[in-house]
């Protein structure tokens, strides 16, 4: 049974597991330093259809196919699948998985979108809901570039707080407690808003949001930064990771090194021109679904708390000269379930 | 507990209650034939907001004000609000809920999201992943329209097929069971796509997602229309309300004067100049939570299946040639509870 602590965190007694997971990335993530741990890179960023939308949709499909796939799972094993993403009216999980025939619950987190998705299959398995449940979601560099900024064909400048989307698509299949990956506790989040109006810097808007769901954690179970091997955000990138620090910081929690951004770890800024890190819905969701997950099951990583934070704006809100909502869900993922749950 | 029922229902046996609910409309709405039964009517389709979208957003603010004064309720008592909207990043839930300080979870279902937030407030009620949720959704003529259309400067002549956008909002309370209406099914649509292309004839692309939703309720609950008062879905129209009745009875169940839709309720089609109807997430919405509701509370309806539609393209997949998707989910709303459930 699910039991809530405090007003924000809910503690999962069953520990579900994430049954499976896969992550589908394209070429220039796949020249970063996760390499090894995706499942699918596809050096063409069509992935062979004609739009970027479609290519988009496509890697959402090809995500959950490979997640299933590695549970031996079909689709009608799934009894409810949640999924949004970054496009207007979130066609690329509409389309991308009309095929499925599950039962369907669209989301729009943004950026936070995994741990949205993932915080309500979680939940549902939890509580006897369901069974079985998938949780997914991508974001693409071209479709999100035009949508959101300028043509590709325009090539803009870049500023240096600006962040790079990842093309990108992460998938979880979360059923009963079989093995690690367990999904121990989830704290939802609220929409925090501190004014940032600076659409090239859309770290700074965020950073609020998961330091207001990290700092409620730690209160409501009562531990801190040193009770976890890795805080882990979804795409502050550099300057958001900063401010994060500074904001926790006045709350009395340290992150120093616990911390890390999945926007930081996809690329080497170094050499692959992506100024404060990588970005998007995708950001997050493919980083989970390899390389963090994959050290969980094999016990390299212990305990994560998976933040991953949405920007929730619009190019409209942006022009009528509102501020930037930010959001951050989080799930904490273990090596090792509760004790005496079940 | 919840119950599932076949692969698609799940019955709630407690009976979780729609502890109170409210509408807002505007203008056009307000002479049409539900206006005494809508909480506000603002003749001013600003709202005295400085655009259509900033309108939207005070709509929901609103709809949720007063349904939680209804019910003698803060914020602070409320511990998740499941909401979304048609717009861009659904921005009219996030800006006009930012305030707010509850658990946030954001959902995509175009015109089905009164269905799929009032789905997921009541799953989590049941399951006692919380006391006290949520379920909100808006939609305005004028963001719609020039957001899915044309400027409303170019006065575009419309189609006999086509509907209009609903001006309004609905906010639903849900509890645990105190009084009528109860929730007592839920059933999750899955996304159907039978290759509709014409943007203006969106019943039509909507209405084989409604009778599939409707055939495997009746199937897992072994009930057909006879078993209910109203079948009621959300904003098919003249065109898919027909669709509707055609495609059940191929199925084997004959809807007849079962049947209504609330963008045939909500406008006078002989005077209103509407077309084929209302439509927009706003249309079931401020329905539902306005006549609908206030009729179960008094018993004059008993047992309704609230079935919301959504139409899931874009102008984007619409102009890349794709067809559009619909999704359907259904809420059985009851003006008594389940026998010898809590």
């Amino acid at each position: 049974m699910p039991t809530k602590i405090g007003k924000y965190t809910t503690r999962l007694d069953t520990s579900p597991s994430l049954v499976s997971f896969a992550s589908v990335v394209s070429k220039k993530e796949g020249e970063g330093p996760l390499a090894p741990y995706f499942d699918m890179i596809c050096d063409d960023t069509s992935f062979g259809e004609q739009t970027w939308e479609k290519a988009e949709s496509r890697m959402q499909k090809d995500a959950v196919s490979k997640a299933l796939q590695k549970a031996n799972l079909s689709s009608s094993n799934i009894d409810y699948i949640f999924a949004g993403d970054l496009l207007n009216q979130c066609i690329s999980s509409s389309y991308g998985l009309r095929d499925l025939g599950v039962p369907f619950f669209g989301l729009y987190g943004a950026c936070s979108t995994m741990a949205e998705s993932l915080s309500l299959a979680s939940l549902f398995v939890e509580a006897s809901l369901c069974n079985t449940a998938v949780a997914v979601t991508s974001s693409h560099f071209c479709s999100a570039e035009r949508q959101f900024r300028f043509p590709l064909e325009y090539g803009g400048s870049r500023a240096p707080t600006s962040q790079w989307t990842v093309t990108g698509s992460g998938a979880a299949v979360v059923g009963k407690q079989v093995s690690p990956p367990y999904v121990k506790h989830v704290c939802v989040g609220t929409i925090e808003d501190m004014g940032i109006k600076d659409i090239n810097n859309m770290g700074a808007a965020m950073a609020p949001a998961a330091a207001a769901t990290l700092s409620r954690f730690f209160e409501d179970t009562v531990t801190g930064p040193d009770n976890y091997d890795l805080v882990l955000t979804g795409d502050l990138g550099q300057v958001g990771s900063q401010l994060l620090d500074e904001l926790l910081e006045r709350e009395g929690y340290t992150l120093g090194k616990k911390h890390n951004d999945c926007g930081l770890m996809i690329y080497d800024r170094e050499t692959q021109d992506v100024a404060a890190g990588g970005s998007g819905c995708g950001c997050s969701a493919s980083v989970l679904c390899s390389y963090i997950c994959q050290a969980i099951q094999a016990g390299r990583l212990r305990d994560v708390l998976f933040v991953a934070t949405g920007a929730l704006m619009s190019t409209t809100s942006v022009q009528q000269g509102e501020s930037i909502p930010g959001i951050a869900h989080l799930v904490h993922l273990s090596s090792t379930p509760h004790k005496g749950g079940k």
